[in-house]
């Protein structure tokens, strides 16, 4: 972990020199929101499908800048006053508060574009069918089908009572789409075919919902010194949560339940696969 | 125009159908702001480019709706509270006095995700390289480079005073580089090699300046009823354009110079190259 944290810190760093002029400000925001730490769980999940597919890591390094670019942009909008208020990330005053709203604005709009920049350049990928494809997989999980569609839902939540699917299926946008994404895009990196790609799919699947669980876990019982960041807040917005719709044991147990069923996914897959069976075990058991 | 205008709309009601589940609001703010009228000079530079290499007109339309999505993108969250402030966009409430600020953020980057989205779609084009092509030349004309690291630098205009050739170079980056990514689109669909474009691009980046000088002019002068937003917004913030720097007189002659040469730009083009001959005496005549 710590190494393609590493990777994905240096590949920012050099996508993003601040220039001599008056795009300092939004440049030094970019980079303080991007190079924060974090878990880098996304870029992570794109680098060990690619290593299964023995692809070339230059390319597994900058799609996983390039979706966690996609990650960071939506952090910096999502804690914004008229979205979620936050003024603390990983430890830090988040970037509306250290740069500005305006700047803060326009510092997640440029990391989006970015991303996609990143994914189209040749340097990225000499076949441009899978510079395209892609795109095509990025752009669908980030926009209204995906991560921004949960955030939309998640507006909705706090004035509407949602049951067991439709939180589900909110979740499963919000966080699942881009974690989706990523194992899709190692997959895509490797060439492998839609129809081979079912067993990647169901793990993506399984682990973004344990994800997700554990993040409801963490958010009504976590240390907020560890977490960095503001928590209880879907109990203060009285939002339904997987936590509050099956009660703390049940998630517990539904959580462990879907990273088996996630690892029993990669079952074609040797020991080559044993980074992401650690990475399942990992997301249950973290307490940031 | 009229006749690009009502297919751009109808490309949008196409691909932006309301869901019946919470994400409706999301997707009613998408549209009311997508399908609010405009002069869609945008879509219609694509068209008239790809019409001169006889491009699928499918395919021009739907590459000049992602370019548009960007457009409107950024007028949705240039009007927010943090950066403009508008109410008033096209003689309408602008999207986040009518949907509220949260849902307008996310409309915004619901369409800026989706622009990529419907660029690298097998329906827009069968050849990936077109595909990866548009996606990079518009990600270029809308992020950091481009659009909203020309809106970095609007925003810094409010605190330092900019001399010409920094508001030339502003303004390029604001409003030129999406007309140019337009301009080029047309190209890319029409398989015009880079050492072709020049022409087009001299017409482009002419056209883009004279634009702006021209939307200057209307801020100033302009009849607020007609032109259907908020006025005299640069001289409120005190900000140097090209009408303080250069003072109405010289301003026009200017825009008319450049409209000049943008048109000297298309002498390798016949009859066929016609539009956009009117389309640049438009820039300079129009009043809204």
């Amino acid at each position: 972990m710590a190494d393609v944290a590493g990777e994905v810190d240096r590949a920012f760093d050099a996508l993003l020199p601040v220039p001599d002029d008056p795009r300092a400000d939004l440049y030094e925001a970019m980079r303080y929101a991007a190079m924060a730490g974090g878990k880098r769980l996304r870029p992570l999940l794109v680098r060990a499908v690619a290593d299964l597919f023995a692809v070339d890591r230059v390319a597994s390094t900058r799609v996983g800048a390039a979706i966690e670019a996609i990650h960071v942009y939506s952090l910096i909008h999502d804690d914004l006053p008229a979205m979620d208020d936050d003024a603390l990330r990983r430890g830090k005053p988040t970037v509306h508060v250290r740069y500005g709203e305006a700047t803060a604005i326009l510092a997640g709009d440029c990391l989006h574009a970015l991303a996609f920049e990143w994914l189209a350049h040749p340097d990225t990928h000499p076949d441009p069918f899978v510079r395209a494809e892609l795109v095509l997989d990025l752009a669908r999980a980030a926009g209204p089908s995906g991560m921004a569609g949960g955030q939309a839902m998640d507006l909705a939540a706090e004035t509407a009572s949602f049951d067991l699917p439709t939180v589900t299926r909110l979740q499963q946008m919000k966080t699942g789409a881009l974690i989706g994404a990523s194992v899709e895009a190692g997959a895509i990196l490797g060439r492998v075919p839609p129809e081979g790609r079912l067993g990647l799919r169901g793990y993506a699947h399984d682990l973004g919902l344990a994800f997700q669980i554990v993040d409801d876990l963490l958010d009504a019982h976590g240390d907020e010194g560890k977490v960095g960041k503001k928590l209880r807040k879907d109990a203060d917005a009285g939002k339904e949560t997987f936590l509050t719709l099956l009660g703390p044991d049940r998630a517990r147990a539904q959580s462990r339940m879907l990273v088996d069923q996630a690892i029993q996914h990669l079952h074609s897959f040797g020991s080559e696969a044993d980074i992401l069976r650690e990475l399942a075990r990992f997301v249950l058991e973290r307490d940031r």
